[in-house]
């Protein structure tokens, strides 16, 4: 099903990879969702809301919860930053998270990653209510998602499947390599690429999956990567991905995001994979920027409308 | 590290495979586990216990919940099987279940499956408190291992990671294949395989896995067993894993059981492997029986005294 286009720019016949376009994806799934949100407010519920917290002040911090908080705003979710100083204790963190739990008023509640090395990342994470757990970290929501039960499902994973879905990628008995085995991403998109459609989710991929990480020798991940059909490489080293270990015609799904400096001192973001060199490969690839990066963003607010409409069903039993 | 033994009893010299002895393997830690209960008595507490309910009459069933409670009282433990006609409701099971619960007495609660089909396993299996889920079946547990956090893991799972430990096979940058997805065997060999060692449950193999399933063509499951360095088959497909398909030295783990018979009449439990074919090429293989399930039952009472120890902590706490 994919479409090819010649890279006439470098006046060559080479047969250029599809481009999933992220960016317009994401743009496309937030107006539908713009338009869902309108249409289950005008049955008289309020907005659904966010609360994003953020603790110290880290610059791409900063950058992605200002990317969300306008992403809701632009589909109707009533959004808000909580910021505090690096010096908040983790006691105080989950008193306050303790306190958006109980607020009727709140659908999801997001603690921007990273948070300070003095607290615990698991702890902090797991003192979101699970149903309002809108990044899915939860691990009520991880073991769920693990047996393929309906919840909230961390956001760049979902990204990664959703783009699978709407760009057609054929995905049943055929062989993919994750890259990473990241509990937030890796873990969560091998284990939804290789499970049963048939469950609860219907988020099951069906295909066989290959798990590779740090461990796994060079020439081992290229031999997986050679025989792969779909290659997700989520581990943030640039240039992991080269076209020789991409079989001709793959899709190839890049989620890592790495800010690097070129000769010329200019800073630029990057993912795993050789861009240039793979895309004459690829039968499809997503770039980086403009690729998971907008539908991760995309899938919050899906979540956090997914969070809204639960917590009111609940409320109505 | 493997030993190889020759094959006399054919004349050949073809070299066998190292019997990976799970009954032995069981019956060592089985002592272990009647010494360290033994001290842990010693030192005021009473016998760890379990409750094993029981629905209907199925005749596997019951001579799997025999062989679990005559190993729990073996080794020192409280040991009682709760019994219950096909008719019980899944209400009322799940208020026996809420009772147990309840009761400071009890540290185990294990529900034999399969269970009546108008039930529901999965909320039956989430009726019981995830600290005394000897199974490990519960959402909450699933999630907790599936980010490597120190919970009570399927006993099945276990049992494949502690052979693979105590028999010395390495695993850190090997290439495994876990054939079947199941969410209480398959996935959760899967999950432990890849993940982290140094995180904290220390249950994580760092292998490269490929998870292969019903929807694995025959010749992409042949292509990757015969890349691993272990191969771990669940599915109750006998005769799924041949010769042709594996590496010679490769490390075989059957969890297959499967109730088959022969020309004669004669009924026998066979595995998923061609055992007589593939133990001329492995380096080392578990029988079955023997194998897998006799290390199933041991991690269970590892699993049953584990409970007892946290529930004694809790309540000092």
């Amino acid at each position: 099903m994919r479409s090819h286009t010649y890279n006439d720019t470098l006046g060559s016949a080479s047969i250029m990879a599809r481009i999933l376009n992220g960016k317009a994806l994401a743009a496309e799934i937030q107006r539908e969702l713009k338009d869902n949100i309108a249409n289950w407010m005008s049955l008289g519920h309020r907005a659904p809301s966010i609360r994003c917290i953020l603790v110290g002040d880290d610059p791409a911090s900063h950058t992605y919860v200002n990317k969300k908080i306008t992403a809701a705003r632009n589909v109707g979710i009533d959004a808000e930053v909580i910021r505090h100083d690096v010096t908040i204790s983790e006691e105080m963190l989950i008193a306050e998270i303790e306190q958006l739990n109980r607020d009727s008023d709140v659908d999801g509640i997001l603690v921007q990653l990273p948070i300070p090395e003095n607290m615990s990342e698991r702890k902090v994470c797991c003192a979101v209510a699970p149903e309002k757990d809108v990044d899915g970290f939860h691990v009520t929501n991880i073991g769920k998602l693990c047996v393929d039960m309906s919840t909230l499902v961390p956001a760049t994973a979902l990204a990664v499947i959703e783009m699978l879905r709407r760009f057609n990628i054929e995905t049943l008995g055929r062989n993919a390599v994750v890259v990473g085995r990241s509990k937030n991403v890796g873990m969560p998109i091998a284990m939804m690429l290789h499970s049963d459609n048939k469950h609860e989710n219907r988020l099951g991929m069906d295909a066989t999956v290959t798990i590779c990480h740090r461990y796994t020798p060079k020439e081992q991940l290229a031999f997986f990567c050679q025989n792969a059909d779909i290659i997700v490489s989520a581990t943030g080293v640039p240039n992991l991905i080269k076209a020789d270990m991409v079989k001709p015609g793959a899709t190839v799904i890049d989620v890592g995001i790495t800010r690097v400096t070129d000769a010329n001192g200019k800073s630029r973001l990057v993912g795993d994979v050789d861009y240039d060199g793979v895309s004459t490969v690829a039968g499809a690839i997503t770039p980086v920027p403009g690729g998971v990066g907008p539908m991760t963003v995309a899938m919050l607010m899906q979540n956090t409308f997914q969070a809204a409409r639960s917590l009111r069903d609940k409320s109505l039993k």
